[in-house]
């Protein structure tokens, strides 16, 4: 576990989207995210008070958090003063980057000298087990996405929020960095070796109350052919209950792979359902979750309208409008 | 690359099927097995000749190779012995145990100081990339199965040999370890990180001859919850133009999942199918291999005889009465 509240490092992001960690943390742990650190060339702003680290410190900050994506692959010097100025000033740091903190000499040093923790979420620290398959109590929803980068992991965890407002029993669970360093807690899937990949998603989801719901952020696409082993991890590792359609309608091809179309909507129900039932032959399709964040609110509206009316089932963009509609849905399974 | 040829080590093999690596290699390399080496209590035997350190020497093998699975997951003192010896006697050492020899002591002081190689097939060696899903030049046929464990390893290289005798040009692609010994190179694919799984395929079945076949090791099954996301990269990642379904009609239940059944070859076709198609539209599946090795030759023929009448494809045993007929249906496409 990642100690809160957090100091969000945007360090020289060039635009926003290279800070697009920091603003899922903001967006979803706004409690935890009590300031901002920026570097000259900074352009990405989290609208949270600019701190230094001995202001961040004096705040109660415990961790200082890498919000950002790092530049050709280093992590620089000029990134290595602030993170060694913190640890110094008593923070732990905490990094989803493929670079690991820990295998910078000068920070393990730095760790180390004053009793710190350095946290790489970007790789499992657990030897998980082979998935064993087993019908685990309590019940699981997993959002299952058209493309990468739909808006599942937001789904899950507005789920979550609204569940919980609701005095329901939910629990996301993270399986990606972000979504890790949001909670705190989780599995980096795409780092698993490929023989745990579902075992870890077992591992992730334990037995629990019958009444109670984990929020499985989905990874991937099963359309998606770079990454397809790792969601087909997560439909049967899962065991899920409820799946969630994730979709983002402006796209016009799958991330990352411009010869491949997006599939329909339809088309992600009847392959990812009868998967999902190897697992759980009770699993049903609840719900749809589409990212209308480049629709105006106009489109937005009728574009869920129209999908609702085609695909028979609630569809929200939870982000947007709130997950109610598909709490309600999970509520009726 | 792994030299040969090899003498393959039963050590103290219980029974034969603890030695089922050394059958595998003795089945499809025996032009590479000169020789086994026992140990008291080995109750396996591959019908080679008997030899020592210093007869398998003289004979001219290159490798040793661990044919056996270890007991109690560490490798005994009295093995280390024996492989040491082999070792200072001018013998590379090869392994596809979980335990690796580069992680003990005394293997890797006797390999420096004889100048010789440690090959762990377990794990990978190389970077893989993530797949781009850009469509490759030359053909690929991969074997799905119903289930792990049935036959899509021998499936593929009995496929190569024949396609190779008929002055086709195949190339077996090795994704498992028995594979990657029998033919001295391949991806470890159960070992890979998640998200470079699909892209550890692409770089094994790279752009080849138009007029030419890769015969991809299948893993896992679609419907074993352990290993589906195995499965799915090699749907993707391999962008088979033809799918052999391949089962073993005997089993009870899925391989180590008491809980769950095998699937029929219909579902299996109807699942493997379009998921084929998301990587390749012009995917089509040309045949069925059966594994028969529980069933008399009466049953046998029965039996595919059968699943041929209902599945309007053709059905063979390959192992036991050639790959002639998956072969010619290959070459239709």
């Amino acid at each position: 576990m990642i100690n809160t509240p957090y100091l969000l490092f945007l360090g020289d992001a060039p635009d926003a989207l290279a800070a697009k960690v920091a603003q899922g943390i903001k967006d979803w742990r706004p409690d935890a995210s009590l300031g901002q650190f920026r570097m000259d060339g900074c352009n990405a702003d989290m609208g949270l008070p600019d701190m230094t680290i001995a202001e961040a410190v004096e705040s109660g900050c415990k961790t200082l958090v890498i919000g950002v994506a790092n530049r050709g692959g280093v992590i620089s010097d000029a990134w290595k003063t602030v993170l060694v100025e913190a640890l110094d000033a008593g923070m732990d740091v905490a990094s989803g980057l493929h670079n690991l903190l820990n295998e910078e000499a000068v920070l393990v040093e730095a760790a180390e000298r004053n009793g710190r923790a350095l946290h790489d979420v970007r790789i499992p620290t657990v030897d998980y087990p082979i998935a064993n398959g087993k019908k685990r109590t309590g019940k699981r929803c997993l959002a299952v996405g058209t493309d990468c980068s739909v808006g599942k992991m937001y789904t899950g965890i507005a789920m979550e929020r609204e569940m919980l407002n609701r005095g329901m029993k939910a629990t996301f669970r993270a399986t990606g960095q972000t979504g890790i360093l949001i909670t705190g807690d989780g599995v980096p899937l795409d780092a698993v070796i490929a023989d745990f990949m579902a075992g870890s998603v077992e591992y992730l989801t334990p037995d629990n109350d019958a009444d109670h719901w984990d929020l499985i952020e989905g990874q991937g696409s099963l359309f998606h052919v770079s990454y397809s082993g790792v969601t087909m991890a997560l439909v049967h590792g899962g065991q899920p209950d409820a799946l969630i359609l994730s979709h983002e309608p402006t796209r016009t091809h799958m991330r990352g792979l411009p010869e491949y179309q997006q599939p329909t909507l339809q088309q992600l129900r009847d392959t990812a359902l009868p998967l999902a039932q190897v697992g759980n032959p009770n699993c049903k399709v609840v719900g749809i979750s589409v990212n209308t964040q480049h629709m105006s609110e106009d489109e937005a509206v009728a574009y869920l309208a129209g999908v609702e009316a085609e695909m028979g089932l609630p569809t929200v963009d939870p982000f947007r409008h709130g997950a109610g509609r598909l709490v309600d849905a999970l509520d009726a399974v």
